[in-house]
């Protein structure tokens, strides 16, 4: 990601500001995050999802923050992105995705890439088998950062489970990997916050997942046995949402381009 | 409240544990705290849901939480309290809802009360007008409390709104009264953890509700206006639900026990 898309440090003390948001519709978490120490507050908004981007925007105009990015853990296949829609509104505002996705995006990140935002940034870590380009956002590691750290896993780690793997790339002996070396590798009180809950569960924690995951506490082989035997339905929403979420949400793909 | 509701103050520095739980049918907000460095790990579960309880009780098991109070915020008219539910699995749980309420239960709560759990304790503040009986549930004041405070208002205060004042001794008079004297008092930071939203918001801030809550930032003569024209539906759980909740959940009163 070109350094462009970095805000400068301004020395300050740092202060998180950290919003959790719910789509009932898709049961998808929005996280809104800002340094609200920092005298341009600036924001990061994780996972925004089309239907509720007027909620989005008008919460942070009530809180005084600049929003500077629109991102994704991944490309999505229940849901239609906000991001796209967001940059209609606030042309500011950079969209990201990872390179590794193949989606079009204003910063395209990849592994060990930070997303700087005031004097708070978040760690960019590769955590395909879900999708190609699934990545994981993890809070930063420094005296000046967010105690505990925080992991935005997407749908590669949910609360118990995890996403399913049988569609746009999806591996699931990749997606043991990535959880196991690139989550299961945090300290044990960094909080787990997934894209999704469909059990009114909103946060975790790499230890409990550790020791309860119903899945990814199993060895490689059961997991490979489990996934492929989960039987799901064609997801409803895919066909209309992977195409629009490549380019941002909006089909019109002069909204965003690749850097 | 009589002293036997209390567990004895260990004298260590308390760590405050904090979960937000959903359920999606109601919109329903079920919070879970304990006292996570006390060696009991004492926890309380306020507004927990029938429907939800299996899922709560599973989560305080994995956590290694052992729950003391199975708590109400008021009586409420669309879902049903888990709290007897809950009684009848974890005998020793003891269930707590305001003495205004006329409900039955184990601890009939009245303004300053005191619940502890562990090093921790929430206050007791009375603010009727949604129902004759509502309560919130504050943190504790003090150098080892958590920092921000926490207010849990139940459908006294909700982000951006507040609850119908037309059932169940409800008042808008006295639930502008409650808000402004009794949650609008309370440092600015502290986090509003309502009962329910329906918009997919997790939290607010006393200070964020006394600039922007599109009702309670009115006057006492628009509010009660804004109340009295919001020409809302007859409750469709309310018939169930509120003689099923004056006795925790159960039809079956010998379960709970007024004292």
């Amino acid at each position: 990601m070109g350094t462009s898309c970095y805000t400068t440090s301004s020395g300050q003390t740092a202060r998180l500001l950290f919003r959790q948001l719910f789509e009932k519709e898709s049961s998808t978490y929005t996280y809104l995050l800002a340094d609200a120490s920092h005298p341009q507050k600036p924001a990061v908004l994780i996972d925004p999802v089309d239907k509720t981007v007027e909620r989005d925007l008008a919460l942070i105009k009530d809180l005084g923050l600049n929003l500077i990015y629109a991102m994704n853990t991944h490309v999505h296949a229940d849901h239609v992105t906000g991001t796209g829609l967001i940059k209609t509104k606030v042309p500011d505002v950079k969209s990201v995705i990872s390179r590794a996705s193949n989606g079009k995006a204003d910063c395209l990140v990849e592994p060990g890439d930070k997303i700087i935002f005031g004097d708070l940034f978040l760690e960019v870590r590769s955590t395909p088998g879900h999708t190609l380009g699934c990545v994981t956002y993890v809070t930063g590691d420094g005296p000046n950062q967010p105690q505990p750290r925080m992991a935005f896993t997407g749908d590669a780690l949910l609360i118990r489970g995890c996403g399913r793997t049988d569609f746009q790339g999806g591996s699931s002996v990749q997606l043991y990997k990535s959880v196991h070396s690139q989550i299961f590798t945090l300290p044990k009180d960094t909080l787990v916050c997934p894209a999704h809950d469909y059990k009114g569960f909103t946060v975790s924690t790499v230890g409990e997942e550790m020791q309860y995951n119903a899945r990814l506490t199993k060895d490689e082989e059961t997991f490979k046995k489990i996934m492929e035997n989960l039987n799901l339905p064609y997801p409803k929403m895919i066909d209309i949402a992977v195409p629009a979420n490549m380019v941002c949400g909006l089909q019109d793909p002069s909204v965003s381009a690749s850097i």
